[in-house]
């Protein structure tokens, strides 16, 4: 379903090409400041418009349509929507019959029967992640002192980002990534050994983002040719901080105080400029397709933020964050 | 929460050294042909006794308490529990107040605030996953003519997995493993976009499993590297077949129809011989640690047949296969 | 939390005076005509303008801002907004620090901590039923060929429904009442014993309903005062039909065919017109208190229709209808 | 789905004449003293041997098989079952395809294809609720200082309800009736508008209860018949102490500070002596019944202790007391 969270429940909306895309956010505490303008940081840094992002302008202006009274959360539900705009759908008519290699498109058609709206990728598009980012936003607000860090660390296999967009620019082809994560000043204890580790919710709302196809905590998938002698990391003091952090900041599913890290497989963008084979769904025939429409060459340089977002947001259900108490008690 | 699943659900239940481990299955459908023996086969897969795992042996017989009469399932909650026999407590007496680097006593006593039962890593115990076996096999069975296979590809960094272990016990070290997973026979259509994709549900129950510290699905990290034009899997026909799979059988998070292949990186075993340093928790104060009690080399011999389980636990579950429906219209 | 249902699933939002309110609408089947206009005649049902209630007139029209394509639904959330116009806070300034004896005002200020929207009432304003009665009328299309229907047995006590409003209009007082639903065609099977019996689901959302103070299904209360042996409903025939219905059409949670009976106790609408002695929530003194603002003199007048919609949203959740699986296996 | 509660949750299991029943707690915090012995005062309350209550003697011995140690909780899942001793299925052999009018016989069989336990009435047996009344006993201890108190008000429509009991044994008959039930010291603000309202939530597992066929709140039917203006709590003083209390304690879902009330109707026993008339599911022909084994003849006599366990289930999982966060926190 479209809703994630026991506690700060965040559920998500709309289509790429239809009326606006939102989220709405249940259990936010009341009493918070939040206006639409302290969403705005975050909103940019997941902004198109740069190098190796889509030619789609969106202005992304938040719109806070419940749950704010007088500058302040009341406890009640926050809806937050983003109207759609800078909208082209000429260039999906033309490819509605004959599936995107790489996309949702023929998977959306069999799932929903071929009621979906096609137009932009519906709601398998990277823009409903907008919604994430301003939920993340407010979940930071409320996790504080946890600060969260996430940045782009490789592009197309290199730590040279800006060459390897470049490069994929000139080829017109795409190129994936690794983007990383850490979490700074978190309590011990976060977490649940079943089912509810951090590494499970986290990578729930994770593999939730367009795009995303691997994570791992810590030493990951290299740790595995490590001696456990060398993997283990040492115990130095009472506060728990360890020698390395081989685990990530998690022990048993649970956060054990130090630094949280993780990092994350971002796909090559499935929007290449080449022809490429397909079929085409009416006639059941092969068929050669060249799109259009607008795309990001590297969507993993929006990631980043979008990686906060969904830490905060799981890490604040974690922490017990929620308009479940009498505000007097709290 | 220890429940996991939204139509066909388990909760999981016990300690390492208690009176029993087991799992509770709600939504399974009435008049499934079920019998004790039918668990023993990947039971015994999951058992240890081979080069490498520990040398405690549980007969893990499963005793079915409720759910089943006649030898069919009721659609009633089925209760399977395994006692704990071959229980040694003792090296655990020593240990309790020096927590064991790598492993979850240091999180679990603080989240638990030191009443949790720490013999043998309590709940927090690779034995918790019996119950896991035992509703994966009940899984199969729902899902058929689904298969599922999961096999050991890498120890210690090398496909000459054999040697990776024999090493390490020669040095009394121990070593991790990635574990490959590979499902064949699924319908188009399973999972959602938001926030119920395939990869969601499955690496929500993968990280719940002690000792995973990574997944990635078809191409995963490695095809972060790769260009787009590369990346997509052409579409070979109207069933959806494709050339390759670097999707591992999901796009948009949705099943296309293909193999779904994930691969989970296996941390090497935290009881490593020698000794370690850590903290005392009662003085605060650094402290040697030589582990006793008995542990396995590499615990990602045991794996597999734990990732075919929750694989067909998280199918199931998408294949909406519940009791919720009266009999007469299934 | 503002969600209920396990497969279709409603979450509720919005304030009485604030920008709008709304309902979001997850696991609607994808192919479902649907139009703004198919929700307007039990938008109507439910409006005011009849003698005894409220003298505010929302035009309530529904905005469809996601989930809809083509004039069907696409298996993507449902979300269904109606802007709030005819506004006048104005009383509700005077009466902020003195809460209204009956209404939420007391309680809100508590758990919100004074930060709740306590302008008509807020999120706690029978206005939030507008969305259940546009989710009901798609529930109502996907439960086809089941009917149901609810109607005003009482109000005041008395079965002349009419003179008691009037009277108690006359009197500047208010008054209460019991609505009566029925649905017929109803499979038999549906609903749960622990803990999603058909009486279970049914009452939870029925008490989310402002003013729901009592349920009571098939012969209910008065029940309790019959022998066993006339109380039993004796079984007719094969399909199960009943001689009487005492049951109300549920056994043990379960469906059982015959027509699903249950009635709601409304209590009289809480805004009287004569003085009222409350506190004052600044100084901690005694006050007094005139409510100005305007109030339905008999809720009970709108609830059949919302009574119809909750039943539905409860039947299409328990007959599984959602978007859960392929649509080209349903 | 067989399990309640977001932060404090219940499962229940078991069949009346197969190995146990049984229940089990997650989220109950760590460091609870408790052992078997604490749970026997409650569990005797709920034991037939009465007079009008069944012949059949349960000891009703509870085993903790996990989550306790060392007479503490352990943060883990606590599993409670009960073996099934005194089993006399004989009787039920030869009713097994003639449904018994009331029961959920006829809806069981439909459910579940015919291969539920029908023996005893399987999962639908008033002996489920034995793991209830286990779970309220922790959760009694978790809500302290709250204090519940239920009784039987009401036999066969009289308040003389040894007299109503008396002679519905001499007319080998059963009787119905009324339990009511009330929380003091609950603080203000439990509770959410939509859809987690204090009434729907105890609704919800009130109506899991066997035999549960109404629940009012507060003045409930009888408060529609009264005006407005006398309906109305008065608040007294800024504690919010009201003069009456006809809201039951409840304003807008949410708990005000004052006594919770409600009263449930308990519906006769279905197991009356003499001949009934039902179908032969074989046949599906008429048949005439006479059903043997032991029952109740007021099985509202074993409802108050269940009242109270049910409601400190809920209140201790809208108190959010649960082990989601560090102990040291907590």
């Amino acid at each position: 379903m479209n809703t994630f969270g026991r506690i700060f429940r965040i559920s998500i909306l709309g289509e790429s090409h239809g009326e606006c895309v939102g989220v709405l956010i249940d259990g936010c505490p009341a009493g918070q400041p939040l206006s639409e303008k302290d969403l705005l940081a975050d909103l940019n840094r997941r902004k198109s418009g740069r190098k190796g992002t889509t030619a789609r302008m969106e202005e992304d202006i938040p719109l806070i349509q419940s749950g704010v009274f007088n500058g302040r959360t009341t406890g009640a539900p926050i809806l937050i929507l983003f109207e759609n705009k800078d909208i082209d759908s000429g260039a999906y008519e033309r490819i509605k019959d004959t599936p995107r290699p790489g996309h949702a498109d023929f998977t959306a058609f069999h799932k929903y029967g071929g009621y979906n709206d096609y137009r932009g990728g519906g709601t398998f598009s990277g823009r409903l992640t907008t919604g994430l980012v301003a939920a993340g936003v407010i979940a930071k607000m409320l996790i504080r002192p946890v600060e969260i860090e996430a940045r782009l660390t490789e592009a197309g296999g290199s730590d040279d980002i800006e060459g390897a967009v470049r490069s994929a620019i000139e080829n017109k082809d795409s190129v994936g990534g690794i983007v990383e994560c850490r979490a700074k000043g978190l309590p011990i204890g976060l977490g649940e050994p079943f089912f509810d580790s951090v590494e499970s919710l986290l990578s729930h709302i994770v593999f939730s983002v367009p795009g995303i196809k691997g994570i791992e905590f810590g030493a990951g998938f290299a740790g595995t040719g490590m001696p456990g002698s060398a993997y283990n990391d040492i115990i130095l003091n009472i506060k728990g901080e360890t020698k390395t952090n081989n685990a990530g900041g998690i022990n048993g599913g649970i956060t054990n105080g130090n630094e949280l890290v993780f990092r994350v497989a971002v796909k090559p963008a499935s929007g290449v400029q080449g022809k490429q084979q397909t079929i085409n769904l009416k006639t059941g025939k092969s068929a050669e397709l060249v799109i259009g429409g607008r795309h990001d060459t590297c969507i993993a340089l929006r990631v980043p933020v979008i990686m906060e977002a969904v830490t905060a947001i799981v890490l604040a259900d974690l922490m017990g964050i929620g308009q479940m108490m009498p505000a007097v008690v709290r």
